[in-house]
């Protein structure tokens, strides 16, 4: 199933631009204070280094990942989800816009 | 005053992506059913058309504007903002990301 909206946030209206723009996002927090970001990944193949872990969500589109240290990839579609360690990297390759929620912790 | 945050919303989760990525902006929606969205301009220069009136305010980094039929360009920066008539269309050009809210109507 996919996650189409997400209520009761708060929107850090600052995106966060990454790789040139290849990767926007934007900050959530929700009422309890856990943080969350949408965002979304155009066409390219990108290396990720996470400080927490993280749990991407594919919202629609879809992309291919693997973690560090992994030589296979894996496709993910809208309702997917694939969790990655922290203090990790993860590759990521999309060739459509590939639509997500990172979900922290 | 910046708008940096914006609360009890609820954000619609995939992405719209104009311009082959030049423009990314994510939908929100107030509790009163008022609809927005934040968004993220690269450098490029674009013409939006526009259905209903917008008004455009600059949440972060800077734009250069101009409405259809006008000659000259004014500058919008963190804080500012400007107004679209609907059925017509404006230019933007950007040089550094150019964060924004869009209020419709």
């Amino acid at each position: 199933m996919t996650t189409e909206q997400i209520d009761g946030v708060t929107v850090t209206t600052q995106a966060n631009v990454y790789f040139d723009g290849k990767c926007v996002s934007h900050r959530i927090t929700l009422a309890d204070g856990t943080r969350k970001s949408v965002g979304v990944i155009l066409p390219a193949q990108l290396t990720f280094e996470t400080a927490a872990p993280e749990i991407m969500e594919c919202v629609a589109g879809s992309c291919e990942w693997r973690l560090k240290g992994q030589a296979a990839w894996t496709t993910s579609r809208a309702g997917d989800k694939f969790s990655v360690p922290g203090s990790s990297s993860f590759e990521i390759r999309v060739t459509e816009p590939y639509h997500y929620i990172c979900h922290f912790g």
